[in-house]
C-alpha cells in the first residue's frame, strides 16, 4: 500500500543521507520524495511516498523519528489531505494532431508554458491520479521529455501536521 | 551561486543514498530536491538545487555521473529554463483581513483549495522567485503551516536534457 510521510528536519547536510539510508536498508523503493525550505530557515520539510505494508512502515517511522536532526515524522495514512504535484511535459505532436492535443490541455486545465514550430511544453497541476491520467493521454502524442515534482500534502481542515 | 542539476537515475533503493552522501561529504547544503517517476518505469528523475561555486560543482557533477545507477547528469547553469514549483500554505487570517488576503491570492493567480470558518489553504504555482514573493506576502497573515515541492525544470525550446 502507498503511504505518504511528512518529515520536518533540521537543515544539515547529513540528514538526507541518513533518511535515504534507512529506506534503502529496508529495500523500500521510494515513489517520490521532495525536500524544500519551510517558513523557518533552519528546517526543511520532506514529503515521501513509499510502497510498504503498514506494520513495516510503522517501524520505519519510529526509526526515522529517532534519527539525529529529524524533528517530527507523520504518516498521513487515513487522513484527509490536499495533495498536489506539478508535471512539465515536452511534446512533439504531428501537425494534424496539434489541435486535438490543445483541447486535452484545456480539459485538464493544464497550461502551455513554452511553444515553437513543432513542439510545446505543458504544465499540469493536481493530485497524482490527475497527473497520471494526463501523462497517459499525452503518451499518444510523443513525449520528448517530462519531469514531475512528486506530491506534497497538507491535512484538510485547520489542524497542522 | 545557485545551481540546478537534473539527474536521470535507475529505480534502485541505494541510488538516493549515494547521491545524498556525495553532496553531504562536500558539506553542500541542498536547497531543494525532488525525485519522481518518468515516462520510463525503470528510471527516476531528480532535480537538485544547490548553492556552490562553479569549479566545485563541476567536480561534483563528474563524480555524480560516475556513480552506480546514475544514467545522466546535467548542470543547467546558463541554460534558458522553464522552472516551476508548487507551494501549499495554510493560514489563519483575522476576520477583518480576510478579503485583503483573498485579493492577494488573486494577484498571484493562486487558488484557495480548502477553506473553513477562520482558516484556509492556498496553492500557488510558479518559479521560485514568485513563490518566495507570495510566501513573503502571506507571512503577515499568520502562516499555520506550509510545504513546497522545490522546483523542477525543462530547458526552453525543442531540445531535451
Amino acid at each position: 500500500m502507498k503511504h505518504t510521510i511528512s518529515a520536518l528536519v533540521k537543515n544539515r547536510p547529513r540528514v538526507l543521507t541518513r533518511i535515504a539510508g534507512l529506506f534503502a536498508r529496508r529495500g523500500f523503493n521510494i515513489d517520490s520524495l521532495t525536500v524544500s525550505t519551510t517558513e523557518d530557515p533552519n528546517s526543511s520539510r520532506m514529503t515521501i511516498v513509499v510502497d510498504a505494508d503498514d506494520a513495516t512502515l510503522e517501524q520505519v517511522c519510529k526509526q526515522l523519528s529517532k534519527l539525529h536532526d529529524v524533528i517530527r515524522v507523520v504518516d498521513h495514512t487515513g487522513q484527509s489531505l490536499v495533495d498536489r504535484e506539478i508535471c512539465l511535459v515536452k511534446l512533439q505532436p504531428s501537425r494534424d494532431r496539434r489541435s486535438e492535443l490543445l483541447q486535452l490541455v484545456e480539459v485538464f486545465r493544464a497550461d502551455v508554458v513554452d511553444i515553437g514550430g513543432n513542439w510545446l511544453t505543458v504544465q499540469v497541476v493536481g493530485g497524482p491520479s490527475k497527473v497520471d491520467a494526463f501523462i497517459g493521454q499525452m503518451e499518444d502524442f510523443g513525449i520528448l521529455e517530462m519531469v514531475r515534482t512528486g506530491k506534497v500534502v497538507l491535512t484538510r481542515g485547520p489542524r497542522t501536521t
